[in-house]
């Protein structure tokens, strides 16, 4: 502990070296240097530092298509043979031929009916061990690396700047809450309790070998949206002073965070790099980011530029 | 902080002075150090150390009937202006003619009529002021006590002892969680984050005056006998290690925790001080102890006979 200090005082380490000097790195170490200053005018105890982070296009990346859908559709290829209806009934026909735009066609409603029918039917236990394998293996189709790899190290560097400064660090995602819980503590350092996300119901049962949770094809809630300061406020309970996101699926979650009294901070992680990353926002099917880019520029939220103001994108560049 | 540390090393203090020595006492320190000396063959990492607590009948009293159904009551007067129809309606017309009586013979389904129609169409802000107005007035009708001082005063030192050794403190409670939210951090020390409970549903607005979580007078959640381990699951995402209740409505949550590995502590309170609170077991309607109680002789797990174990019942106790 006492080395750190020593450290920090001594020597002005960048605490986000993954970001270029900016109107983004500038606002950052702006608001967290004034909600930290004792006596200052717009300290905020530690208690009442919470952060929120969506994860998808905000923590990692979310393109062709989210990376749970892929993990999904890998499931149902695996449990395709416990399904032989699959193999006449859209969606999932479409999913055993690798028919992905077919698969889209079919809108929001076939991503839920895979979701649904992929995550349920096995308790809590063997869906976490199923997840685990999964990411341990699975591969990105146009980058080859592990998902976990196509993380954003500016991402990585913020949240580890947030608690070294007494915040605790929420994930808030339209992504599944188990699905979530798997990885994330080994890849973000966030502890399953501080992880909202959407759910399907689980239902206790007494078995032989003892009680199981086990999780029933049917949805619960859906942490997207309107649903995102539901969530908040359901498992926090506190309303966060920092909240980033990137689509209009968190435009909400930044409205509330927004209302809030005292130091505010609202960003979004604007896809700008069709080179390093991908370039999308009005336009975009996953991960449209229309409505909320509108309200930042009007009242003023940080909007990450990507291209410019991310040096690393991924953690691999710099090796 | 170094006079504590000074004061722990060189005199013995008691965490636990409104115990008794005996069994329950004896379970709880012994438990309590064995996961916390460190290269123990039972040692926990802090991070697993998660303590849940049912609030009515374990952490303060529920004698005549749940404190938060005198909430509801007061609440039904308050606004039978705005409902008329109440004058005639069931489960309402009792309880203006403050017929106690025939409120419960109406059953599970009149106190959940009562409690919804009373908890929902406000924004949880105004939700929040009305619970905190009303327990800094509301009286309990025998002791005429408030009652956030009809806590056990037992139990407020386990949970600052377990608290002082590295455990998070949770609220795993039927009762609803915004009314606990609204008081139970000033009372046990357990922030907002902390405290799982029952609920309706809440729908996001934005209004002129900004956006707002509106109480919907339809459950969400019911976080009672099965319901618990859910709770837990959904909310904490890991299992306790250390679980307190006192009703067959903890038996599931009891169980739950007890099926995880390593060292475990299962814990009831029973109330047998017909004396200084209330005895009741079995036979009870409110707080009923049967299957559980039959569970935790069989399995050895701890149970506190109130009236031996607690030198202390309530804080009052010492003015």
């Amino acid at each position: 502990m006492e080395r750190v200090i020593l450290k920090q005082s001594n020597v002005q380490t960048d605490p986000l070296p993954a970001w270029n000097e900016g109107p983004s790195k500038e606002s950052i170490l702006g608001f967290v240097e004034a909600v930290t200053t004792e006596g200052g005018a717009e300290f905020v105890p530690p208690l009442d530092r919470i952060a929120v982070f969506d994860n998808d296009g905000t923590l990692w990346s979310e393109k062709p298509f989210y990376f749970q859908l892929a993990f999904a559709l890998d499931r149902v290829k695996a449990l395709a043979a416990q399904h032989p209806e699959w193999q006449e009934q859209q969606p999932f026909k479409a999913v055993l031929e690798d028919d992905i735009s077919g698969v889209l066609a079919g809108g929001l409603k076939a991503i839920v009916d895979i979701l649904v029918a992929t995550h349920g039917g096995n308790t809590s236990g063997e869906f976490t061990q199923i997840v685990r394998d999964w990411i341990a293996r699975a591969r990105h189709p146009r980058t080859g690396r592990l998902y976990t790899e196509m993380v954003y190290q500016p991402m990585l560097e913020l949240l580890d700047y947030l608690r070294t400064n007494g915040f605790r660090t929420y994930i808030v995602s339209g992504g599944g809450i188990e699905f979530m819980r798997a990885w994330v503590e080994d890849v973000y350092g966030i502890p399953p309790e501080q992880v909202i996300g959407s759910s399907i119901e689980t239902r206790f049962e007494l078995r032989e070998g003892g009680p199981v949770l086990v999780r029933i094809p049917q949805v619960d809630f859906v942490d997207d949206n309107e649903g995102k300061p539901v969530g908040i406020h359901k498992f926090i309970g506190r309303r966060p002073i920092l909240a980033f996101g990137n689509s209009d699926g968190d435009h909400q979650m930044l409205q509330w965070t927004a209302a809030g009294d005292g130091p505010r901070f609202m960003g979004l992680v604007h896809h700008t790099d069709a080179e390093r990353e991908w370039a999308y926002d009005r336009d975009s099917l996953v991960g449209r980011l229309d409505k909320a880019l509108d309200e930042a520029r009007a009242k003023g939220w940080t909007v990450v530029d990507m291209k410019r103001e991310w040096r690393v994108v991924y953690p691999w560049e710099s090796e």
